[in-house]
């Protein structure tokens, strides 16, 4: 099946056809298809189904989109939908990777509860009326000095107890089967099967 | 696997257990819990969804909810995620079924796209954070008198160009393999098996 990944990154194109390995994937761009979704949702459910629904509107195929992000109970929940844009000024550009975790770190300064799980919601639209999800965590803790160089974003604070390691130091084909983003799109390519 | 179904309708829980014959089913009142929730979602995702998290609330143990219900374009989508209480006064007491079909049917005089398709979006929720959504349609239209005496609700009314059938007229495995509860179900079972 030809499937529209709601996503320019090529990072994460990359990571999902790996696993939708039957089938076919395009960024909007590769098919010349323009879309425009706000992520303003409470929740990554809002997020990623509304960005899916966003583009379906635009393409008329099928679409995969996702909403990732990093909870952490002991800030109430925070950076969650907000983990792209923690810590930026209200209309502002994003922080850079180590100033935004450089803010996370001062935001959990103290905290001896250190508990954190990343979440990937993922969503697979076949019509607007036929569609499913998959949200997956992936557990672990938050660590209080970056370590390793794969990966992006909160990954090099982001500590897993049964690997000894954080994500950033995992490679990349580890870190696929076990992710979030993994996960998700592992459930969604078995919904796929079933058809 | 143990799963709480979030229905004490013992001929949706039947046919649930067919198709995760892998897993083992119960009723909420079969494990002596309680939960409520009130179905006044806009979408069949919100009251599936709302009512997947507060059974899994009070259960703490895996669970599949759903909602399910009648779209007909020409009536804007009517009777929709109010399809159960389609015509009941505000407040009072659901209207049994062969009213309710008498209902419909005095919407739609006159209406020549008689087109409609059922929904089913069905939810299973390991954890809050952990759940997986498939939301599946069966596409038919709306006949002027009812047919058949198999299934409920909108069934006799509902009818199948492929089977020239209403689904009122098929065997209950015959439904049960293409309804819109049908597919989805099979699609979370998929999921399942992926884990």
């Amino acid at each position: 099946m030809e499937i529209l990944v709601a996503t320019e990154n090529t990072h994460k194109l990359k990571e999902l056809s790996a696993i939708f390995a039957d089938h076919t994937l395009f960024t909007p761009h590769e098919k010349g298809i323009e879309y425009f979704f706000e992520e303003t949702g409470e929740t990554f459910l809002a997020n990623a189904q509304g960005k899916a629904l966003a583009l379906h509107e635009q393409a008329g195929s099928p679409v995969i989109a996702d909403d990732s992000g990093l909870v952490v109970p002991a800030l109430g929940g925070e950076p969650g939908v907000y983990s792209a844009r923690y810590g930026s000024p209200a209309g502002g550009p994003n922080l850079d990777t180590p100033e935004r975790n450089r803010y996370l770190l001062g935001k959990m300064e103290g905290l001896t509860d250190r508990r954190s799980y990343f979440v990937c919601c993922m969503v697979l639209v076949l019509t607007p009326e036929r569609f499913f999800v998959a949200q997956e965590t992936l557990p672990g803790r938050i660590i209080s000095e970056p370590r390793g160089s794969y990966g992006f974003g909160y990954d090099p604070l982001f500590y897993l107890n049964e690997y000894n390691q954080t994500v950033a130091e995992l490679p990349e084909a580890e870190k696929n089967k076990i992710s979030h983003r993994g996960r998700a799109g592992i459930r969604l390519r078995a919904v796929l099967d079933s058809l």
